[in-house]
């Protein structure tokens, strides 16, 4: 069945997109997971191409579409290579972006969005923190004014593009006593004295994007580094996790249904018991669930893009998209290994590192149980 | 999200279906269960408001839409009242209305359909029989040629309305060493010497639709009563599946979302261990769960039946719809009865009797394996 | 593999039940269903066969012998016939008959016990009530203390045995303020004034068991009829709740290993598309699965009914043991419904009747939620 | 609950194990990890403590316990600190082990045991190859008699303890012509002449163990090294396999228990929302349902034992026992990653690692899928 979702501009992106896939990614593939992280190279090549900046004025060196379709196309293109990729590049594009498009000044845009454009800057948003984990509204990293200036000390953790980052939208505590409504949001530099990287993160999987923790220690940050409001920082974030989570869900089931899509390649091509494994009827059953679980995930997913490029998606219709899809996808993987017997426990196989990268999707940008608690509370329950 | 499958006519069309179940179905809803059966009234009645004939052109006494959506939106509304309701009328109306329409001569239609959409005259389809199940080009039912006319023999099983049919589309095989090459339709008629029926079966849910055994014992069925062509009739029904099978899949998911909201509220109101039992965690979750569920599914049954009224459905592509919605439907109302407690065990509760209506939908119109075998085949396993 | 439960009296004991069981069950069993109980005579017989009597010493007429896996046979071969001759005559014996061995005066033992093992006086437990479910402690039955006797009013529900009972324990309030501490047990007899039933349930299964409402309006209780102590029927009910939870456990997966084994023989004679179903790979490996199911249950159960044996069964281990062979038990049967195609949906094949009487296991007793509550605070949670 | 399958000799084998680990194991953990491979001190220190022989007679250097639950115990225990070290262990003491005694020479007894007991010579088995993965009965390696020693071709896979072994049993085919009445078992030492290793697999996990490709370029293997029977290799094969099944039973659910203690007590001091993680109802619900998991199936892996201890073992309930505890083992590792949260991912958590060590089980030593195939058969279906 068709998709609906796209029309002829979108298509003439992704081939374009596959272009870039083709030629900068897949040939060093091994060496980014390899090094944990992509080459800054690429991330400029990625510039040149005009794929940073996709939901980017055209002004400050983005393309301007102002249609989130070309971003799923994007996070799609990439999840089907590696969904690190996906994580990676979707993070500096669709979840930095907005940050610093909509909440920043004439200024702020103008210093930063060309280079984020031109894959000059790498960027990175730290919510996270080692000991709140998903409580977003608790967290203990507390920016002090000092003069003009902002005073950071704390932690992050788990921040994807964290290690190789050149500038990091952090969370901080700008009023101690208010949870929710004393969180401000800050752009830190690297350079910045007091600004330091832990190591790259020994991650189950996912290993060609860099992951760290980040610290923050007496860090001097001027005031016009606030991204956004003062103590509306919380408000901004919520904001703009539908975005995130929708575009999770995007690369979620992309991911999915390509490694799906080569097992069933390789269940017609490998033999056992004098037949395609394929063929055997469990197999073909299983496949079938398999296919049709990726199938109907895809229908609501477009749907939820449909609606988010309307401006309609809610924070519960997000939520549905991204715990799902990761569910399925985490499903799909583990069939695939199934299906691959000893080699899809070998690193060498596609279907073995797709599986480990999967497994964060249930976790990260609200875990699966968040999730959960934000549509039972859409439900009134 | 809004649905995006449904215009404005379709909606008035709602409306107008919401009015004929609240005053005709609803009112005799406990009724037509102790009679194992709608009444012939009812039928009439919704000929009277143009609900049967939504398939069959204008010249015929239908209402000649040409546009599948309308009997979609039927199907829903039905379903949301009573899963039989659904089966009975939409076996009528998107199952049969196919044969009569598009396979009969001039004359043929003259002459049955515009009691057919008047609900003068209920209609079946018999295809299964005792010994052969879901294999269809097994059937042991013949038809022999006795001059121009054809003596039918055999007998067939759970047949929706087939108590109470008045015209019955019935599969025989015409050439007995040709598996499916040698299968014909036949319009059986009630009245015609031979053609007998067994009692309304005890089922274990849908008794308002009468389910019956038929028995053909050298039935004359004339020559004028072959519907399409002879020894095509495995293809002429192969052809319409898809068709029944995406219906299925509508009711399927309208149930269970029908009954499901339904669930949430019980929940909001039940209390237990001072508080309403849906504010749990874990049954809010449970809940958030389903509901994600169903909205996954009916965005997928959307995407089907845009398709189909593209004419570009798949067969693979229904049979996802049928097994996934029934397995859904399923899954959910087991849940939901789960909610209830002791009184989702209590038939006056209309989570109990869901919950038995619902268990047929995996096996009836192709079992979900005989689905994932058509899906298997379609990927070329 | 060899159960080590039993020895040879428990086996020399099951073949007397299973004589039993065809004489006066089986033959009889499709009337229990229309009449919606099991007959008075049937009672006596098995109270002439010593069946009811298994945890009652010799000297009040029963067999004395404090062994609870004659209990265990009773209710297996029971189960293996239906679920509900085992839910009707275990709430006799196993669960009733506790309170009214162990917690009652010499006095009191012989007023009921000849006539209860006799089966004279058919016996039932009330404890749920229409407005508070599980949550005992919220019970709104209450006794009032007038001069010696005390005055029963309020209302029960969903009380197997109880449209036939001559004899209920009855928990009710009788110190209102204070919650699981202010609850009595009193054996309310039929004919008392006030003492009224509501009609059989009209539940979705376990049709052979009476289920009713009991309405209790001014009913004078005479103090000789309060069993146990003064306001602490709660600990009475608490202390004997994993016996009736293993023995729910017992009955359960007894009865989904009898219509799986039932359901292997249907699908190795049932044939379709020229083979067994049961010889389909996909059939074959489910049916795998569900063996291995039921055989890893029945090992569990099998621990829990030796170490309440040797009375080391502990509250969570029972409640392990009730939701997880109740959950076995119904997606055993669900499957098996599923083997038996469109046959499975008719009431007229055991395997519809058994997948209709199972669903209630996961509901009572203790839902499957309330007995995850009880584990999840055992693991200090 | 108690488990009754041990006895006090055996508990004080247990604690002995235990010693072991905390000396041996754990401290240089990490480094096995790093190195792919448990040190040959390491199996030397195992050796002398006696925990390689333990079926293996004491003439030849064993414990000559006789008694299966001394490994079981010793499978237990290496499994808790890492499944890999239970691989890699049992690989040689349970599975190779009674190749070695049974299917011996004295001579060949006298020449290989007291240096397998010893762990001075490291054992594998070679069964599985490149092309035909579960189907045995195709293997393509070949032995060819030149006089009287035997010429092998051919190469094997995912071979444990591969990399490292002294002696590997490898099955090759003897008689072209015959399926599985075609294979022989040779003791192949390293250092016979075109012997080869291939480089460790870069597997998901178990990277404790090593695991290595083996190439038999016309290695000349001498008569004396036939190990059983001519052209009997299958059948000695399939007689030995319950016990490598039982003993993947045993590790794989005390893995999972072990993970899962753990895992509690991690949900009880990590802290979110106020309050520690365990103690939100949705996660307690699942604790329980962990916890009820692990329980029923080490009832049923411990009967099994119990059976094989008395000579009862059945193929079919070895194959039930494997691929429960792998699913299970599985189910619940997946569920404690995502109880940790992004911690679960990190690999410095013992239960990301756990997660990945866990994935193989499923796969080894028979797949599901084989398994089911088993028992399917065992049914006669």
């Amino acid at each position: 069945m068709q998709r609906t979702l796209f029309r002829a501009d979108h298509d003439a992106f992704r081939a374009s997109v596959r272009t870039f896939v083709d030629r900068e990614l897949r040939p060093h593939h091994e060496r980014f997971i390899e090094q944990r992280s992509i080459s800054r190279d690429t991330w400029r090549e990625a510039g040149r191409q005009g794929l940073l900046g996709l939901l980017v004025p055209e002004e400050y060196g983005g393309s301007g579409a102002g249609d989130y379709r070309f971003s799923a196309v994007l996070g799609e293109e990439l999840a089907k290579v590696s969904a690190a990729f996906a994580s990676s590049f979707t993070i500096h594009c669709e979840v930095v972006a907005p940050y610093l498009v909509e909440l920043t000044t004439e200024e702020q845009r103008r210093r930063w969005l060309p280079r984020f454009c031109a894959g000059e800057m790498i960027a990175a948003v730290a919510m996270t923190e080692p000991s709140a984990g998903s409580d977003l509204a608790a967290l203990r990293t507390t920016a002090v004014r000092d003069g003009s200036d902002w005073i950071l000390n704390g932690s992050k953790t788990f921040i994807t593009n964290g290690y190789g980052a050149d500038l990091v939208v952090v969370a901080a505590r700008t009023s101690p006593e208010k949870r929710a409504k004393g969180i401000t949001l800050f752009a830190v530099e690297a350079g910045m004295p007091g600004f330091e990287r832990g190591r790259k993160l020994d991650k189950v999987g996912q290993h060609e994007a860099d992951t760290a923790e980040l610290f923050f220690d007496r860090v001097r940050v001027p005031a016009a580094h606030v991204i956004g409001e003062l103590d509306r920082g919380f408000v901004h974030m919520m904001e703009r996790l539908p975005q995130e989570r929708i575009g999770a869900a995007v690369t979620n089931i992309a991911h999915a249904a390509q490694i799906l899509a080569e097992t069933i390649e390789y269940t017609k091509e490998r033999r056992a018991f004098g037949q395609p494994i394929g063929s055997f009827q469990y197999n073909k059953f299983r496949l079938a669930e398999l296919v049709t679980a990726v199938d109907v995930t895809e229908a609501f997913v477009d749907r939820c893009v449909a609606a988010h490029v309307a401006g309609e998606l809610s924070a519960a219709d997000a939520a549905k998209a991204k715990w799902w899809s990761a569910q399925v996808q985490n499903d799909v993987l583990d069939a695939c290994v199934q299906l691959h017997g000893g080699y899809g426990y070998m690193n060498e196989y596609r279907v073995a590192r797709a599986w480990q990268d999967a497994r964060v999707t249930k976790i990260w940008a609200g875990s699966n149980e968040i999730m959960k608690e934000l549509i039972g509370r859409d439900l009134g329950l």
